[in-house]
């Protein structure tokens, strides 16, 4: 009997490198060692990877989770059948793949939910291929996984090298994520941190928070955010007796970070967080949704179809954000 | 008879780290072979941090730059002689030490003017010192050298690696930064990086132009100064022949940058130019002041007060920027 987590992954979008860098990354024994995988994805576009594996894999189609192994050389799948799946080409926007992107997904939350498996990694998706399945409310796996567990505080977070890099905003203007700077969601955000330093063992509990403008606004002269929004987010959350501070001048963040003085921190706009992060390590990157009820995470890239069906991927960020998982699930299950 | 080009180095705020650094950039015999170095600044100063260096140096004082000898092992220092300076304390801010700072920049820009140094280094100015000064006009060096270069085009350079990174704007707020992302600034300042592509004798001429907002607006969806105002500008300035691509998201910039696909980028505001530029190699990047009709570079740091005294302050970022005033200088010379 399997008393391993069991971590679903879903393959992404079957257009994209989603099935070769799963295929890669569970090519590696170690994975089945500390944990139970199963692919949420299309048989065939698995098998069509094998090919760019030393090992000799197979693949099997399972129609229910209680069928799966979790045996290392046979990768079981759950598929979902979308019609027309077997004529998706590697590199090509269609309505079928991106419908099947998201009934994978839909397919491992429905899952999580009802405690089947321990935490999902999710495959890249390709945004147009979603709307053109008709999911136009969605730009990603994060407002899929919000709408299906009806959460309404969380944020992306990026982590690499043992830094942790958590989103005031994300994907909008750099005008709205000014906007987006209030007082409120920053003081949402350093709790949903706070959470994190718990969840994910972290030596370092101290959390620094950037500043908006550049030199952290120099005392009002080059913006006012931090004087209204942020400074009196961070001394709330002080006094709530929360380790924190801030706000840090954006372009020292990093390099403070990397000299050790923290490996938390919270950015204002995505490109703050984003930009430093891809410097330091763009292939090992994970990318994950905090405030969530279910565990998830992420590779750092997307569906890259300039290089689909070819085998010069990299699975190295697949591998970080399995490894993540499993560890998020260990963790959360010693603690139950 | 000296047929080197002579180097200004302003020494910057007296009660900072910038006496430190020059005196250990000029312990360096080097600099003495391929430049005729000349320091403004203050000689008790200077001569404090000798002990910094194991060098046997000495620190000459002369009234005229008819005076220097240029050798190695005698720092020559023109001295500006502001009342007051022999009692600035190392760490504190003050009007004196503003004024002299101030003084050795002018100090330099008027020899630079008169054709008597080829290139100007200057040391960092503390900005709450110059306005204790009197000097509330200024933010920093790069607005004394266009207001005594009658300079209107201009725009701050950071260079790192062999990587050139030009600012639209620089000290204002993030809002601000958006306003200042016009069509006509953005030529203008393709213009000034095509100018450092000849000047600066760079092997790859393409100009990599940054978008503004997060995956560069990703097509309207997250703002529209992409379509209004970047991707116009980089069109007209391809019809005039120049080499120039984007825009690229600003969290792929550094990344392709790194890969090789182009050395010089134009980036939107301050943070999307020094958070990468400070992560990729903080103490050996250089500053320098684009479109003066004077060669100048700077060091890429602040007076460190907090360390200022101690003996313990890289020159590394001082070097960097000796260098590359030399091979400017040198340069220029060669097509003149």
């Amino acid at each position: 009997m399997n008393t391993k987590p069991i971590i679903g992954i879903t393959m992404g979008d079957p257009a994209g490198i989603g099935a070769e860098i799963v295929v890669k990354a569970l090519s590696n024994e170690k994975y089945y060692h500390r944990a139970a995988p199963v692919v949420l994805g299309d048989k065939e576009r698995l098998q069509q990877s094998l090919k760019f594996v030393e090992q000799p894999l197979k693949v099997r189609a399972i129609e229910d989770l209680s069928e799966a192994k979790f045996k290392y050389g046979v990768i079981d799948v759950l598929e979902s059948d979308i019609p027309g799946i077997s004529d998706v080409t590697y590199g090509q926007v269609s309505a079928v793949a991106g419908k099947s992107a998201v009934a994978y997904v839909f397919k491992a939350i429905e899952l999580a939910q009802a405690q089947k498996i321990a935490a999902i990694v999710t495959g890249p998706l390709n945004k147009e291929a979603i709307h053109l399945a008709g999911y136009n409310q969605y730009s990603g796996h994060t407002e899929i996984f919000a709408e299906k567990t009806n959460t309404s505080d969380y944020a992306m977070m990026l982590a690499v090298n043992d830094l942790y890099v958590i989103h005031v905003s994300t994907h909008c203007s750099l005008r709205q994520a000014c906007d987006k700077a209030t007082k409120s969601r920053i003081k949402k955000v350093i709790d949903l941190a706070n959470e994190v330093v718990k969840t994910y063992s972290i030596s370092n509990p101290l959390i620094a928070v950037a500043g908006l403008n550049p030199h952290s606004g120099e005392g009002g002269a080059f913006g006012t955010e931090e004087i209204e929004q942020i400074i009196p987010a961070i001394e709330e959350s002080l006094a709530k007796g929360m380790k924190v501070m801030g706000p840090v001048p954006p372009d020292s963040l990093f390099v403070r970070a990397k000299k050790g003085e923290y490996q938390v921190m919270i950015v204002m706009y995505h490109d703050q967080g984003h930009i430093p992060v891809k410097v330091i390590g763009f292939d090992e990157g994970i990318n994950t949704s905090i405030g969530l009820p279910i565990i998830r995470t992420s590779v750092d890239h997307g569906t890259a179809f300039e290089i689909a069906g070819k085998g010069i991927a990299s699975a190295a960020s697949m591998e970080a954000a399995l490894n993540l998982a499993i560890d998020l699930a260990v963790n959360k299950e010693r603690k139950e």
